[in-house]
This record gives C-alpha cells, sequence and structure tokens, in this order.
C-alpha cells in the first residue's frame, strides 16, 4: 500500500459513512490536534532516554496506534484541501535547508528553533 | 519522490546539521504538536465555509507549508522509532472499521468520537 | 477558594503523591497539551452554533471536566516555574491592546492574527 | 487584580474589538491550543534541566509571555462558556484525589496517566 492508496481508504472510510459532511479543513485541523494531544500523553512523563525506547515497552502498541491516528487525519485533512503531501514536506524542508545552513547550525538546537 | 525517499532526506536533513541528538521520540512529539498548533492558528478564526476555500485565499500558502511542516516531523518521529507510517495508519483504519460499522454511525458525528 | 488556594491544592497533590519528580516544566507542557487536545476532542465535530451551546448539551459536563484539567496543569506549571499567571495574563493584554489598536482591528479576524 | 478583573478586561478587550463574533467556543478552544503549540516550541529541544531552569535563560520572558497568552484564551474561552475555572478546576482534583489515592501511585508515573 503507498500513501495514495491510503488516501484512497480514508476517503472511501468517510464516505461510507457520510462523514464527509463534518470533514471541513477546520474540524480535521482539530481532530489531527486532539490525536497528536493522545500522543503527548503517552510520552509526556517519559524521560528522554524512556522515549527512545518506548516501542520496546509495554506503550509501544499505543504509541503505533496513536501514530496511525495522526497519519489517518493528516492524510485526510491534506485530501479534502487538495495537498499533496510529500509535495508539500518537500518543499518545506527546501525552504529549511536554505534557512538552516548546515555549516551555521551544526550541533546547535537554539538555532534550530523555526 | 515517494515516502521512504522523504524519510531519507528529513533523516539525512537532521544528520547534516547533527540535530539526531535532539530527535529524541519525546522532543519531536513535542515539536510535531508545535507545528500543529501552527496549523491550527491558520484555521482558528475562520468560518467551516471560509476553511473549506482556504487553499484559494491569501492564507493557501502558509496553510500548505503548515501542513508540510507537520508531516515533516511526523514522518521524522516515525523514523526514530521505526514505525513504518503506512502499515500504521491502515492498521488502526482497520480497527476503526470494526468499531464503527457503516451501518450503525452513518452520518452522526455523535458516533465519531473516538 | 482563590487562585492561590487552587496552587496550593494542586501542589500538595503531586506532593503526597511524590510526582513532584515529573513535573519539570518539559512534562507539564506536554500535560497541558494533552489535556487542551482532549477539549478540542470534544468541539471537533459541533458547529460553530453547537459550541455556543454546548454546556447546555450531554457533552457539557466532560467540556467543564475538560477545562478543569487544563486549569489543573496551567497553575501547575506556572508554579514550577514561579510565574504569576494574573501578571503574565495582564502584561500580555496590555501589550496586545497596543499592537491591535481598537480602531484599526474592529470587526477583523484578519487583523486577530498574530 | 484577581481572575474575575482578568477575565472582565479580556472581555472588555474583546467587545472593544468587536471581536466577540469570533469568540465561539469552538474558535477559541482552537485558538487556546494554538498558543500551547507556542508554548511546547519554547520546550521542545530543552533537556529536562533546562527546562527547569528556562526563567534563567535568554528563553524566560518568551515562556512567561506565551503562559499569559495560554492564560488569557483559557480565561475567555471559561467565560463565553460561563463555566467557574477555579470550581472546574477544583472539582477535577477532587475527582483525581479519588482516583488516585496517594498510597496506591506515589512515586509512579505509570500510575499517573488517567
Amino acid at each position: 500500500m503507498n500513501l495514495d492508496d491510503l488516501r484512497d481508504q480514508v476517503r472511501a472510510f468517510a464516505v461510507e459513512r457520510d462523514w464527509q459532511q463534518f470533514h471541513t479543513p477546520k474540524n480535521l485541523a482539530m481532530a489531527l490536534a486532539g490525536e497528536v494531544g493522545e500522543l503527548l500523553a503517552e510520552m509526556q512523563w517519559l524521560t528522554a532516554e524512556q522515549s527512545t525506547a518506548v516501542m520496546h515497552s509495554d506503550d509501544g502498541a499505543r504509541v503505533r496506534a496513536e501514530i496511525g491516528d495522526v497519519m489517518i487525519y493528516l492524510v485526510r485533512l491534506a485530501d479534502v484541501l487538495d495537498i499533496d503531501l510529500i509535495g508539500a514536506a518537500r518543499d518545506k524542508l527546501a525552504e529549511s535547508a536554505r534557512r538552516y545552513p548546515a555549516a551555521e547550525v551544526r550541533g546547535s538546537a537554539a538555532k534550530a528553533r523555526r
């Protein structure tokens, strides 16, 4: 399955339930944020080290499921906005590469902020 | 470019800047949430109708850029956790299909909640 | 009960459970975001009108509880950072008043965005 | 200034700009989440230790300002919903105290999760 197939499946899921009426960009952005909130809740009390090992812990399956939810809503949001997710990410990455030249920001978190 | 290529490019971007040290799952989940927050800010005062037409407005380019940022951090987070994004979404969608049978929930937002 | 009393009660709640060790500003910011995500989930499929009437609906009690959770974590975060919540809000409101003179932005959402 | 005074000032700020029309609970919940996203962005690359000392760093003023913004939108949201913030938090804290008896959860983050 590739990204286009996933988009089609998510769209079909909505159509079969007659949920397109709820899937405005505004509502889907909120739903995306709600799922990201659930992902944060899985990580909030973990140390950095614990978060790195989380997939080998009892929480691993829940983290994978939350990431799946986030992906579903992101794919659906991009679909209703007619945005190509890969293209949008590629263009933003190119912009960030210009903005943060490796030679200037290497190893600095302070310079990684927006 | 496909999803694997994007993942590799985002990874290379981090490596070239020696930013892997900051890219714990915990930190990346926060960064993902921060970007989703910027996306919400683009939508917050729009009516449902305005949000549906947002890509044809002056805000369209910013919305696409924010969605690009969200995708970048989601891809990076899945990479450091060694999670297949498509697989995680597909499995979650299958679970939701069992949980919300179309015949029972058709047209009902109340039943769309988790 | 006033804001100082609430802060003291939230602090005592953490101390009695020996949870101060988890209450770093970073972790509390994530917990705050997680609770805001739950609040968004309550509102995500509502129309503007439905959201205005939400306290008179079956969802009202849950909305109030989520707002209570958000307040608890915001109060706790401000406590560990030694920030006066009222003062921080008052100062920011004064700054916004200078930045958005009423005569210039009246009735315009476009101008309400940062 | 107390919480009621702050609520009144935030309300006056909105009225003077004729922004009540945008201040539906749904929109305000999104704005609240957007501001929390900005707060997360301030913390995302910090270690636990750095976050504990953040008010003594160059980022301290920005953290205080973001917390001020979060408080403003939370107060405004509670106002339009006619929810008493202190009461909602107090009731939720009492519920949590019943749900997480100190003797059972002491020192355990695993048990602090919902």
